[in-house]
């Protein structure tokens, strides 16, 4: 098996900041549906982190059948004995294309974290090249540390954000959503203070952050991505108060606007010419393709 | 004269977000008051860049007279032919303590910039010692360069931003109030990306940086203070359109909370310990003793 067939046998990651366009050009459910075979893409959309997840199958439902996917199906996962059952699994490993819906990022994980489901997603991405996207909560559980809760104040706080385990697609990052619109940044920065092995990663509404394991990302859509890193900072967050804004000095900020493409310089010369040294390390880190746990 | 003598010659800045308590514990005002002489200060409160200048007066008229400052007085510029009258010079000439009230800080600008009065308030701060406050619009003023318009959107925007001459008591950085409450980062970043000469100041609401000349600066009150340097910062924002998002790659973030106090090394050994490389040259830069030009 040649190095690009390895490649291809690990899926991709679309990692999208909510609110995505499910009406009209549609740019961001197009891709995952390209990602995930086209028109032979057989799409299973979970929807287990909603309370209302046959109102998000029928959005998703309609998209994806305008998107000409005529192989799509509702995984109707309502307790984590579902998320263990045969049926459930089989559905994950005939699917090219997995899609999490909105919600709550926590009953999802409450759901499925762990599972036999769980399991056979880590298959279906890295051993059959299947495309795994989420959106909202859906893009809030693609990492090993999920954001879990928190407010988003104006300032950052300590102790006002809370992480749980999450899925595992990614590690060393947190991911949070409607990004610019909600304002999170005070959030992000909370988390990185605190956690400053994680870097943040925060994704405007219908914006997506595309990985492709082993080569590089880009960013699609409306918005932007900005990442926050705070590996080299100098914080007083472990001597303040809970409810204390931090100091911090020297937290590297990219923006990442809709539109920007980097790939590994590992792929070829000439794309490896285009990185910034700064996000070199950052490359590095999302698109490593993760052994099966 | 001695050196400490020479640094006493050389005024502080009192640079407020704006909304800084003028009714209960008034730290920052009761700051201004002590560095302007306490008892004895000769406070000149300057409301030109206000359209509303004898309400501003009032409200300082209060505060400072609660903090026991009985030698106080408005000064009622509403010309540039005022701002550049033997009256009007006289009263600054006089003044220990130099108040600028919010408002507009083009309006500001058009009033007094490059008037005799704008010369002596250099020549106060320069070489008397004289304290120069500013809050909202008076922030802004003080630097070189002055943030005089310009839309905060959720995302960075080339082209969206105005700059103007301020009054130069600061150089190489923009400075911008209201700064958490507003969300005006994506503002302060639109002027980095375009200015990476500009390191970029965010203050918050009743929150000052007080900058001591030559020995270090100090942040007070109930926010915080931003810092945003773009000097080794990749970006394509000279290749897009106006209105687009650039793409900023590596911009340094300090977050600055109130009680954060740095001195020079040059001021003491002791000092210098505390200081954390990346901000020395900020503190450097705008604790510097800029000649009279």
């Amino acid at each position: 098996m040649s190095d690009t067939d390895k490649q291809q046998q690990y899926g991709h990651l679309v990692i999208i900041g909510g609110h995505e366009d499910r009406k009209r050009e549609m740019e961001i459910l197009t891709r995952f549906v390209e990602l995930s075979g086209g028109a032979d893409a057989n799409i299973v959309v979970l929807t287990a982190a909603s309370t209302i997840p046959d109102d998000m199958w029928s959005i998703y439902d309609e998209a994806f059948g305008n998107l000409g996917v005529t192989r799509r199906s509702h995984l109707e996962l309502t307790s984590r004995q579902d998320a263990n059952s045969e049926e459930f699994v089989r559905q994950i490993d005939e699917a090219t294309g997995i899609f999490m819906t909105g919600g709550d990022q926590k009953r999802l994980l409450a759901l499925i974290g762990g599972s036999a489901l769980d399991a056979a997603m880590h298959v279906a991405l890295k051993t059959r090249g299947a495309t795994i996207g989420g959106t909202s909560a859906g893009a809030s559980a693609m990492s090993g540390h999920m954001l879990a809760q928190g407010r988003a104040e104006t300032l950052p706080e300590k102790g006002s954000v809370s992480l749980g385990a999450g899925l595992g697609f990614l590690h060393r990052v947190v991911i949070d959503q409607h990004f610019s619109e909600r304002q999170r940044l005070s959030r992000l920065l909370t988390v990185v203070a605190q956690n400053p092995y994680l870097q943040g990663i925060g994704i405007d509404e219908d914006t997506a952050l595309v990985v492709a394991p082993g080569r590089g990302i880009e960013v699609l859509g409306a918005g932007a991505v900005t990442i926050v890193d705070g590996r080299t900072m100098i914080t007083n967050v472990a001597d303040i108060k809970d409810r204390d804004t931090p100091e911090l000095i020297d937290v590297r900020l990219h923006l990442l606007p809709a539109g920007s493409s980097y790939q590994l310089p590992s792929v070829s010369h000439e794309a490896g010419k285009g990185l910034p040294p700064p996000l070199l390390d950052f490359l590095e880190n999302v698109t490593k393709r993760n052994p099966i746990q």
